[in-house]
């Protein structure tokens, strides 16, 4: 269903002229006279579907509602300023909780959030009903100096990189979302980047819709793809390889986005974040997604992921 | 529970620097450096709470769900300028539909109302789940050169004015929502308008919070209260007075607003909106709502209307 509503919708949304950036990247920018872009985004996120309330810490879920926004964000190398949130909390709260309760601890997981990266809660909307929660999230930011970074500006020859290590993220990752913010605003002040995202529904997946939306393919060399502990031990129970959990699992929100050589090369050596920055490929001239073989041969490889 | 929930907010949201607003008014506003401010508003409407479903055309489900969002830019005098998406869809359809048949007629009666209003749709977040629909929406609007619209303005003496008329909105307006977006601009910047806000929860209720914001009180004269004929239509089914429709039904999404007397004057004589404006009483000193009996004394007026 996804992609067809996708390209529904990308025949019935009149197109924003340029520089604005409407729907298809991470985030929408919106230029503001002289004051500079509006960077925004939305993102909500449902019970079972992406956390499970009775089993979940309700702070852990209202620092994820928020948290995977401020992802988004930093996939264009955005600042978050301002953030407005929407709860719909279930009338009847399973183990007889208190909705109001439910919404003050939820508001607590997000202000801390909010609080360590001085995003202001401007706005928001709670509303109960007898159906399961839903907090929506939108985030605004402002670019760098730099501009926005999009998934359209790689381009052959790219190196491709990714920070930190990936997989496993079910093991507890996908509700601490650590959003990159930081680690993008320093990457595209000081190098060149050409293109980039966050790692919302897997490697492979998230690196073919990257290569998709700059015209060219992605060939990843899967030795060198940061595995996290989490994926190994994740590997252990499900019987997949702790690579497979690396390349398909989503939810890891780290930031993957493409360099020239130079710059690529001048990051991996600086290692200038707290987490590990490393070059996993090359994007090439052929669409899709492709593994480099011992040989150097390419062979296609499965754009695995989480599909909405 | 709203109430306590809206003061434990008070208490942790950290307030916003002024002129920025936060929580509390019908948007937030936002200075964007040279470029002016930005006002954002964000609304979530529910399956079987703000309409059914199983009852209803999906595009104007659609229509509904940005409407009331530019009926909040409008409650602030600011012209709308993009929205962001929202759209939780059920996978199970009533009546065997189609999720995605279901996704595009709802997005067909936002982009309706979009063009309408050169509103710019730049984002959303398309998701299915187990659950019932549910749609947010976040829309971003420009103030008119005299600064937003605020609920806090109104002063003793002022007038207090309505735009159209009032009750009765469930056999149909509150679907085929009209914002007030271009009456609401055009008395902002014509007029000297002192505080304002949309009625979506009932002339009463609505009134007792702009007075609440304000420090003030005000007092309706009830005789004045333009009840609308679907608020006399309902009156016959429900055995409630029309009146009373007029001032508890809410989802009028007409403009509720203060303005100094010559002013209010001024505006009722040149009536200069399509639709009516007409002045049903007064900002007082005394807190709370009152009603303004025949002989010019006040009695407390009940602040009825939709508590969430």
């Amino acid at each position: 269903m996804e992609q067809r509503f996708v390209d529904w919708l990308r025949r019935h949304v009149p197109p924003v002229p340029p520089p604005a950036i409407g729907i298809g990247d991470d985030a929408a920018v919106l230029p503001w006279r002289a004051g500079g872009d509006i960077v925004l985004t939305t993102d909500t996120i449902t019970d079972k579907v992406d956390f499970v309330l009775a089993e979940t810490e309700p702070r852990l879920i209202g620092h994820k509602a928020l948290g995977v926004n401020l992802s988004d964000l930093a996939a264009m190398a955005a600042t978050p300023v301002a953030a407005l949130a929407s709860v719909v909390l279930p009338r009847a709260v399973s183990g007889g909780g208190d909705p109001c309760a439910l919404a003050m601890e939820i508001y607590s997981g997000m202000l801390a959030l909010a609080e360590q990266f001085q995003v202001a809660l401007v706005g928001g909307d709670t509303n109960s009903w007898e159906g399961s929660l839903v907090i929506s999230v939108t985030a605004i930011g402002r670019v760098t100096s730099r501009g926005p970074l999009t998934r359209s500006g790689a381009l052959p020859g790219d190196r491709v990189l990714v920070t930190g290590r990936l997989g496993g993220s079910l093991l507890g990752r996908h509700l601490a979302v650590e959003p990159r913010v930081r680690e993008a605003v320093l990457l595209a002040e000081r190098y060149e980047l050409h293109a980039g995202l966050d790692i919302s529904d897997g490697l492979a997946l998230d690196a073919s819709r990257l290569a998709g939306a700059s015209g060219c393919g992605i060939a990843l060399e899967l030795a060198a793809i940061p595995i996290s502990a989490a994926a190994e031990q994740l590997a252990r129970q499900t019987g997949k390889s702790p690579l497979e959990h690396a390349l398909g699992d989503g939810e890891d929100f780290e930031l993957l986005f493409t360099a020239p050589p130079d710059a690529a090369e001048q990051i991996v050596r600086d290692q200038p974040l707290s987490i590990s920055v490393t070059d996993v490929g090359q994007c090439i001239g052929t669409p899709g997604l492709w593994q480099v073989g011992d040989s150097g041969a390419l062979n296609p490889l499965a754009p695995t992921g989480y599909q909405h």
